[in-house]
């Protein structure tokens, strides 16, 4: 039996998109359904592979006696003839093969015009212009696609023709300009080509035909399988079909439009769309015409209307999920030309889920799947108005998303005072420090010039769910003078200026933004998520504030509790300052006695709040230095303090610098600015001498303490080793706070965990200070504690003996802000601004691996680490802490290596819960 | 039949460590050998557990009635009593297990002392002294260790009556004080024991056996087994050890000394050591009297030295090493009391390898063996003067081997103009930069106040092979005044000061140093080594001045040139800095273009002096910024010049800062400084304007380009990528100097190696240039070109990932500094200076892990590094190029995980060279 090439939509199998080609799968199962798709064809791949493989280039013996006998169903179907001059069947011919792919062929429209049915169009259509209009386009794509002349040419020849004519626009054009415009077309391609342009309409069809069979082999689509890897067994050979043409501009009983099934941007269950009476759909893209909501049909065309009321139905039935699809009405007849999933907005997604589920179009794991958990995104952070459209002033990382207007600020301290009057304010300076700390709570949100997405300003921001777009270049901001520098514009301070953390744009004035809703339907829906998810989510929280957060999102634990950003707080800072500046064990040790009661008091807070969910608790990570002043700020200062004490400051600068006074002596001096010009003589000259003696000890300790690279410094368990005192004091403060609890009857899980670890060695040093204190509170509190102490995973070699590590350690939690940084050795820090953007632009790397894991490269790490861990400790508990916590691809690889728990900002729960669930249904499509 | 459990010396087999622990085994073997060894016999480890085992702790059932029989032979053998008032036999007892493990009892001498027996020894030694001496020290030892009394007690009680006495010493005090000690301490041990003090000699031996027996279990010595994991398997229970005492004092026919069995110091064939006549062997140690060198025998007791030699013969013969041994003459007989493997200098060791080769007395492969290849380290390099006993002024980090004297000089170009005029100079800094490079090739050596053993200054010093101290954080520098302060000391310029690279010590004043000599004998073991080693032993050089050391040191190979080093050079650094300040891809073409011909002339030149031997270049690694100064120094240049301009600099400041101007004006300028005091209208302003422009470009720059993490940051291949003129320039450099040296008939083996490369598409994109650059070269030069091309392997991901890597790389080299770097989070330039010594002296982290390979953490990334490379590529080329690459443990390493080759500083090479060899040798212990 011979083979068959050619298949109806009515008898192709809409699964079989390897034969057919993805487009004409679609389409056949489209017309098996039962919607009114314009009649129409497949020639399959294989006749495309018998074609290129044929020794002449030749079609399949008896393919076109095939073709033919498919286009007299075609003209039975319309009552039209291909070729006929009275009333002209036209048809599209497509490539399509199983993936989409570029550099395939474009569509051919119109085929079987020319000279002779050219008429016949014009008399079905009443419409001269658009039948020439039709012609011209048929000419230069049939020239371009099947014949292989460039579109400048006919390009040039258009021009010329509206040069002449005076058309602004092709819609200017009159008939008898596209008479013109075909004419040199013709020209075109007679000069480009041997062969004239076929007139025959058997001729056009077939030369159409193996043009597509062609561009399979093109160099576009050849490069594109070689670079994205597409073998044969996945994707051979192009389908090629060919579809009657519809006409909507054949009178009032026609026309044209696109529709969903349910509202795009609120997710409502009525359908949303447009039309147009009388009218093709280039009319729409041309705007020539507006076109009408589409509930208007329902008293113009109460027939169409309902017709199209059965579509969306049997859309949704057959699709199960919205669906964007594009309609033309012919003489009274509705055909659907196409259907995809509708695209919505997360609002939307949320509502259709929940409702679908609810119709039972859509089961929970489909309810689930069918939303990408990054889209949430847009419902839980403040937004710019999507029908904005302004040019940005500048642009940065997106480091913290949300959006957030406000007045510039260069300095936290302005920020802070401008903040506490109600003024919106955005902190803008060149970097942050942790001494910065107040200026971003008073800030609505925080612009830096220098810095990646995971510098100081984009992880406090984050942690805050503040907006911060962070290393925008462009800006050079120059703190002394309050204000900063964009090209030749200058923004002062007070100007207001509107930055996007989800893009990274800054814009000049105030623009409009949309707040997030967290609605009953994403609750509903992120309950299903957790049913579903076998990897927990926590959240990194360092406050009760934070914490309360945390369990608004619906995270089942802290993560990842900050030490550090307790001692950052505006009243404790200066405590730890001193405690940094004594020079003796004891000196130290009292310092650490005044912030005991603090640590204590918010760890109490934070397990109160979280009962009976785990607190993970994190000892100092960060080297001392950072709780010090900038070297340069420092050296700024003294030099101002001398010049104050010698008179010679500015009326500016000797306000800024009094202020470096103590607290009392500056308040005296504020009062007396009334007074000015001020009496240098008057000036508290032991005040300034001892901020000159503060600030030289200062200056001494930044300068000793300073480092290369600070991120390998001097820091974490290294700190807690070499000055034991500081980790002492957290511990005991973590028990006390435990034991408090106890005795108040709250459940405590506490974790304390240990950073930066190495080796065992630490692990077991830092493990002698709990055992102490663990006794020694359980025997002045008369309670019995019970925690877990771990240790943070963010250290290559951890990885590499995590077997050892497991005996000490009863949970792991992975830091894969550092790992990462470790297993590239790319500085986060400076990474982003250097070479990053360089290398995924260039395609060295495909993803930011700070944003999520680094599968090939930081996974085999993890793994290991889980593998080796658990081998030594079997129930042991791992999590992970790091930034990519939050994100989906990165929580799929934890649930597939066996982790215990995420944890990420307190935002992003809802982001992770979702993809959490995801992880549990989708295959495991690892390999390294 | 009964078990045995006590061997006399002359039956006990000396292999036997199990059963008679070392120090018996040894003694049993000494004694069989010939030697003449004290009468004594050997309590085994089996009755010392059958004694802790039973339930009364008693000794095993005729236990002591063997001790008796034994007992009698001694008293037979020495013609002595146990208990004697005549003639008295007193004998030392001994605990010995099969290892030794300190916490062990201590020796109990003279047991067999009392009451009735102490005249017997008065009469047969003649010294009542001696003898009263001999008795305290018996109820010192006894108490302490036989009845657990502290030596406090009886420290006090000595105290007591050398204060009454007005004794400054021990050996002031008279026979009456010695009594009086006597009683005393009787009278402590009676007040701490209800028991009194055992009067019966077998009661004292018995309660003596039953300590040692007990001290098994005493909580040192169980922690000690317990901390380094020592098992019953490895070693269980404790011998006993009961010797004849012997006394050297008893005539002028008796006497006491020490020898070896060759010349320590310089390892000549003659006996080497000292005696003295009718003394014991505590008089040498209190030094009352000055030995004889044991030459001296050879005439005062001919015959004794006779049976000396025949001693020194039969220990070498039996154990093939040299010995350093002691002895006691007691009344013209001759006794060898112990004898140990000689402590000798390198030099030494070196010559008796050599010359006991010669005499059959060791095979090749002992006479390597037996030298530690670090011990060479002396004949490499100079060092201080042995003799030479001072107090160093300050001491900093062993940076790079060598000591050198010179006087101190503060900045680089001081340093230069002194170094050209003769003077030995010694510079000094806070940390050194590229652009002090030619200070180093002015200096005998280098002294920074920051940085660690891998900081510029290190890495620079140790690449030239000078002596450097680095991180002396004792020492302030002060370049503006040119001094530094250590303490209240002021260091001016032209002071003389001495440093010690070997062990990081700074002295005031000039010591005295020894010059390395690279001896024929030290060639022919090396010779031997070479025959021996699998792995290869290469340099790291980067001049062909270098290249030509690194043959003289016997490497067969560059493991690594770094191509920055030639950037540095000062003829370099000015074109290198225009490079940086430019502006456009052209005008930095324009720049590297002068570069060019300058590199491949270095490459072509270390390609002839290297040839027939692989030479491994490294594109540039460092980040460009190190290229430039630091940013305090251009701020205070720009200050300088400004006040330059203004009139207002003092001649000291106006002198530096005339240099800053463009070379023609500054010597102008230099020419009228004897026209002092200069008018500064006639200043060329013009040429100030020109310096403080490029200077504040360079200060733009500097500030651009400031990284975090530098160590972490744009470099590497990232600049490879970014930056690509540089690579490509160094790429050509490269493959024309390969083609000149083809050209000129001269064998090439070139390897481009690319730094810092985390995964395979930057090795691919590198790799284009390199192919595209090879067919240029190929075409125009007309020959046809043979290299390798490879990375790195020195980031973490790179090691994960290395199958992947080998699909591209030829080779691969471990930068090991890096990678280790990175395994453990540490900065290497911070860690030396900050944590890392008190990790070190916590027990935290054994070894410093920049010095020698961490084989349990950064091992098993090698490890895999190399496994998966080769699954790839079975004959990818593996070495190692770090720091750790001359050092023996990790040379080890690299051997047992099939390295090709290591490449080390020149000076290593002959240690590697060693390493090598021994690695062969020596099973495998690796286990991680």
């Amino acid at each position: 039996m011979k083979k068959k090439y050619v298949f109806s939509f009515t008898e192709g199998d809409g699964k079989n998109k390897t034969l057919l080609g993805g487009k004409g799968a679609n389409l056949c199962e489209m017309t098996q359904i039962g919607l009114n798709v314009p009649p129409g064809f497949v020639i399959s791949t294989e006749a495309c592979l018998a074609y290129l493989d044929s020794p002449g280039k030749e079609l399949p013996e008896g393919l076109m006696d095939e073709v033919r006998s498919h286009i007299r169903e075609l003209e039975l179907a319309t009552g039209r003839g291909f070729g006929d001059t009275e009333n002209p069947l036209l048809v599209s011919v497509r490539s399509g093969s199983a993936l989409s792919m570029p550099g395939m062929m474009d569509t051919i429209l119109n085929l079987g015009l020319n000279s002779e049915t050219l008429p016949g169009l014009i008399k079905q259509t009443g419409n001269e212009r658009f039948a020439y209009d039709a012609k011209r386009r048929f000419i230069q794509l049939f020239g371009k696609v099947a014949m292989g002349i460039g579109d400048e040419d006919f390009n040039k020849a258009l021009e010329a023709v509206k040069v002449r004519s005076g058309a602004r626009s092709d819609v200017d054009m009159t008939v008898a300009d596209l008479i013109d415009v075909a004419e040199l077309f013709r020209q075109v391609v007679a000069e480009n080509r041997l062969t004239p342009f076929p007139d025959n309409v058997w001729e056009q069809l077939t030369i159409s035909i193996k043009a597509v069979f062609d561009s399979w082999m093109g160099k576009r689509a050849v490069d594109y399988r070689r670079e994205f890897n597409i073998t044969p067994e996945m994707c051979n050979g192009t389908a090629c079909n060919v579809v009657a043409m519809v006409f909507g501009n054949m009178g009032n009983d026609s026309g044209t439009g696109v529709g969903f099934t349910r509202d795009p941007a609120t997710g409502e269950n009525v359908m949303f769309g447009e039309y147009l009476v009388n009218a093709q759909g280039e009319d729409v893209v041309a705007g020539i015409r507006t076109p009408k909501a589409i509930q208007g049909m329902k008293s113009e065309m109460p027939d169409l209307y309902h017709q199209l009321e059965e579509l969306r139905y049997k859309l949704e039935r057959h699709y199960h999920e919205v669906q964007d699809f594009e309609f033309t009405i012919e003489k009274g007849k509705l055909y659907c030309l196409q259907t995809r999933n509708g695209k919505m907005t997360a609002n939307a997604m949320v509502r259709t889920s929940v409702e679908m589920f609810a119709e039972t179009l859509l089961s929970k794991e489909q309810a689930l799947l069918r939303i990408n958990p990054e889209h949430l995104e847009q419902l839980l952070y403040p937004g710019l108005d999507p029908s904005f459209k302004g040019e940005p002033l500048a642009t940065g990382l997106p480091a913290s998303p949300g959006a957030a207007s406000g007045r510039c600020v260069f300095d936290a301290d302005r920020a802070e005072t401008l903040g506490r009057n109600g003024t919106n304010v955005i902190l803008v300076r060149e970097e942050t420090k942790p001494e910065d700390i107040h200026g971003f709570f008073a800030s609505k949100g925080i612009l830096t010039s220098r810095g990646g997405k995971t510098s100081h300003a984009a992880v406090v921001a984050r942690g805050m769910g503040k907006p911060c777009v962070a290393g925008a270049e462009g800006i050079r901001v120059d703190t002394e003078h309050r204000q900063a520098q964009v090209g030749s514009q200058i923004l002062h301070e007070g100007d207001v200026i509107t930055i996007d953390g989800g893009t990274g744009n800054v814009y000049l004035g105030e623009i409009p933004t949309i707040e997030p809703e967290f609605s009953d339907q994403l609750h509903t829906l992120l309950g299903w998520a957790d049913e579903f998810a076998r990897i927990g989510v926590r959240a990194n929280a360092d406050t009760p504030h934070d914490a309360e957060r945390a369990r608004y999102y619906g995270a089942t634990g802290i993560g990842l509790c900050r030490t550090e950003r307790m001692f950052n707080a505006p009243d404790r800072l200066p405590i730890v300052v001193d405690m940094i500046l004594a020079d003796t064990s004891e000196e130290r040790q009292r310092h650490l006695d005044r912030l005991l009661p603090i640590q204590r008091g918010d760890f109490f807070g934070i397990f109160k709040t979280m009962s009976p969910y785990p607190v993970t608790i994190r000892l100092l990570d960060p080297p001392i230095h950072e709780f010090l002043p900038f070297e340069h700020v420092l050296v700024k200062q003294l030099e101002d303090l001398r010049g104050l004490r010698k008179g010679l400051l500015s009326m500016t600068r000797f306000i800024d610098t009094v202020q470096l006074l103590d607290s009392d002596v500056h308040a005296h001096w504020m009062q007396g600015l009334d007074r000015l010009p001020l009496n240098v003589r008057e000036l508290d000259v032991e005040a300034v001498e001892r901020a000159v003696a503060t600030r030289e000890l200062m200056l001494q300790r930044v300068r000793t303490l300073r480092e290369v690279n600070p991120m390998l410094g001097h820091r974490g368990v290294r700190l807690g080793v070499t000055i034991p005192e500081i980790y002492k004091m957290q511990i005991r403060a973590i028990l006390e706070a435990e034991a408090e609890c106890r005795k108040a009857g709250i459940e405590v899980h506490s974790e304390i965990m240990v950073p930066q670890v190495c080796n065992e060695a630490e692990l077991k040093w830092v493990k002698k200070y709990v055992d102490d204190l663990r006794a020694e509170v359980e025997q002045v509190k008369g309670v019995k504690l019970d925690f877990k102490y771990g240790s943070m995973i963010e250290v290559v070699r951890a990885c590499v003996t995590a077997g050892k590590m497991a005996r000490t350690a009863e949970f792991f939690s992975f830091g894969t802000n550092d790992l990462t940084q470790a297993a590239f050795s790319f500085s986060r820090e400076d990474a982003e601004n250097k070479f990053l953007p360089d290398y995924q632009t260039l395609g060295i790397i495909d993803e930011n691996p700070f944003e999520t894991i680094d599968v090939e490269g930081v996974g085999p790490l993890m793994k290991m680490a889980v593998e080796r861990g658990r081998a030594t400790r079997p129930d042991l508990k791992v999590g992970i802490c790091g930034e990519q916590g939050g994100h989906p691809a990165s929580i799929r690889f934890c649930d597939h290596i066996g982790l215990d728990y995420v944890s990420c900002s307190s935002p992003r729960v809802p982001i992770a819960r979702l993809a959490a669930a995801h992880a549990t249904m989708v295959e495991s499509i690892f390999d390294y």
